[in-house]
């Protein structure tokens, strides 16, 4: 079997983004540090956090509105005006921070090019998302990039379809199971899942009897890909 | 000449949008009415949202960031957490505000659909415009559904080489001119201008010597169209 497309994930599969969001976490909990403990904090701005996706998305705006809800929230509105704009100075930190890719993710995604068209299937918030692609100078590599707001089955077979991939000759990579690998079986495609050390609790997802492959590194991915190829073959 | 697709853009051209941020702005001047002037908030509101529009993009999530970055410069940190919270939930109001299309809107997307491929184009906020698009029920009158960071010459180019649609037989509706008209004429394609009653300051645009169509209302688009055609058989 000759795959025809191979799929990857952007935050935490191509670059660093999850320690980016525990740093800003961990200096959120300091500045509220005389109203709490860091573990509730840390459970009510997940918690708030995951009842505002609906309505802000995933991304650092909706991550910054939930931690100013969160501390008002918490500090019973004692919070300052100021504090309140260090929180959104985070955020704009957090905008401008550079992109650091992972190891052996220039070298891999270059060879790969050569052989199969590479497509960038990342969600988050639009601005966000396209600054780092910009920014990680691996734009050019990739034959589509695909911006989209949650990686459910269905998007999947949307993208699939519109460029003509069938699913069973299709792989992903990533790092989260819950959006990079149960959605791309569900529909028939290969996966493989490549952990990141971090994993956002939301992201967590279990896998029962699910199958798919497992790499340590991106760095193993073309040495899969062919040995796929050949025992698929 | 036949068209090969018509475009649209969505806010204040298919559905009202300006009038929701315009009545958010008007209780935002509430709120500070003890503070300062209406007059001094909205100059102070608007070079804030356009100092960050480089950060957050547009959409209602940056724009609540820029009310609270607002509201704490003005009232100097005298802002209470009660009352940000209160434009938190302004934001969460305006994501939930119903999708009013406009006069015309409907009947006049169906007798085109039949003969034209139909392009969404829209800028702003990703999961904003896609619950947006959902909740207006046209989404299937659309061939494509575009939504992107700024509309640009460049952007404009890419969304037509993607589908094979030549600038010269392109046509794109809407009633901004400085998103809808001027870079689709940049590139060579057609623009009909229809201006909505409010136009926000930011898109406003000096169309010094560019050449458009303008209508009074979108009612009016299929028969230009059929005039069109003919008159540049």
């Amino acid at each position: 079997m000759q795959l025809a497309a191979i799929g990857f994930d952007a935050d935490d599969t191509l670059w660093h983004n999850e320690p980016i969001f525990a740093m800003t976490e961990q200096k959120f909990e300091e500045l509220l540090s005389a109203y709490c403990s860091a573990e509730e904090i840390r459970r009510r701005l997940f918690e708030i956090e995951t009842r505002n996706l609906h309505h802000f998305g995933y991304g650092v705006k909706g991550f910054v509105l939930s931690m100013i809800e969160t501390a008002i929230e918490l500090t019973d509105g004692q919070i300052t005006g100021a504090e309140i704009q260090r929180l959104i100075d985070l955020g704009r930190h957090m905008l401008e921070s550079p992109i650091e890719l992972l190891p052996h993710v220039e070298t891999v995604l270059h060879s790969l090019a050569v052989r199969y068209p590479l497509l960038l299937i990342t969600k988050g918030d639009l601005l966000d998302q396209e600054s780092k692609i910009a920014r990680s100078g691996l734009a050019d590599l990739f034959t589509h990039i695909e911006i989209v707001v949650e990686k459910t089955p269905d998007v999947y077979a949307h993208i699939l379809a519109k460029y003509d991939i069938p699913p069973e000759r299709f792989l992903m990579v990533g790092n989260s199971l819950r959006s990079d690998i149960l959605p791309v079986r569900a529909i028939g495609g290969l996966a493989v899942h490549i952990p990141y050390r971090i994993t956002w609790q939301h992201e967590l997802a279990n896998p029962d009897g699910v199958t798919y492959f497992k790499l340590d590194h991106i760095g193993e991915l073309p040495a899969f890909v062919r040995r796929l190829e050949r025992e698929e073959a």
